[in-house]
């Protein structure tokens, strides 16, 4: 099943803000609905983004138990605010071996244990989009409440600062506020 | 890029023999052609077969040296055999973590260290479909010279006895012998 991130002029999503942070930017988005589908979309625009949430990469037993006991599901009716961060990573990084990339991942980065503190608050989830011949490799959805905004702020610096994300070569952050209907929960 | 596994009544490779090893049987194939595409065909048939040629999941930089430095590339001209295994695994293996999933792949199944022999002679790809919602997780491809066979059949039979192929829940053979024209060599 892939997840489509479909824009429109109306959505489930209203858009505020999208930022390019490194590479080229994105067509504009006003609103954003998310959506699964069986088959591929036709290619040709921008718009919609797909991805595939697939299984974990590089996250180990006892990291994936550490992971279950204090992360949030998507859909949680305080969490009204969502960013989506689709990233490219460079030739480079697809070139390693497995136990370089985990090297980089998480003994480095500390992408998955320096998460953990912000996952209560900050629900996630990552969907693979490179071997669908997608402009971006990984797209990530965030949610959370507006109260933690500075939180996700956190977030998001402290994997920026990480030596994983020098391989980052392309990265735009939309932020968005969930629109009140009861479409959206559906 | 896609891969796209072809079936017609005519094709760059003749098929001599299905076989089904596990689980459902697959819509008969009288020859073989494959192609690249840029978007994912429609679906709703059986063939083609669609995979990606992407990253290696498990192998590690010194074992990537040791593949490197014996294996064969594909479309030599003395490899007018070649055998298509289209494979899926269980549930069970993709709710494994990633440490798990290596534990069993090569430690205890010797996947890389087990094959490295064979190489030379039996030239091999590996493409995954998993992601791309296909009926198989995994199509590999082999080619090899005909004096090779029982070669490749020693290969077959290694993989098949070892605690990876535990999880393995449907696979099917092909097999096919090249057909003499230049066009398959474009």
């Amino acid at each position: 099943m892939f997840t489509l991130f479909e824009s429109a002029s109306t959505g489930h999503w209203q858009a505020d803000s999208i930022a390019v942070l490194r590479g080229p930017g994105i067509a504009s988005c006003e609103a954003l609905t998310i959506r699964q589908a069986p088959d591929m979309p036709p290619r040709g625009s921008p718009w919609p983004l797909v991805g595939v949430a697939s299984h974990a990469r590089y996250v180990e037993r006892d990291e994936r138990a550490a992971l279950a006991a204090v992360q949030s599901p998507l859909g949680r009716p305080e969490a009204t605010r969502a960013v989506l961060i689709p990233i490219q990573k460079s030739p480079e990084w697809w070139a390693l071996a497995q136990d370089e990339r985990r090297a980089i991942f998480e003994p480095r980065s500390r992408h998955i244990s320096g998460s953990l503190p912000f996952l209560p608050a900050i629900a996630r989830q990552l969907y693979h989009s490179r071997d669908l011949g997608e402009p971006f490799d990984f797209l990530t959805w965030f949610e959370f409440a507006p109260r933690d905004e500075s939180l996700f702020d956190q977030l998001l610096a402290s994997l920026r600062g990480t030596d994983e994300w020098t391989y980052v070569t392309r990265e735009v952050e939309l932020r968005f506020t969930r629109v009140n209907t009861k479409e959206h929960l559906s």
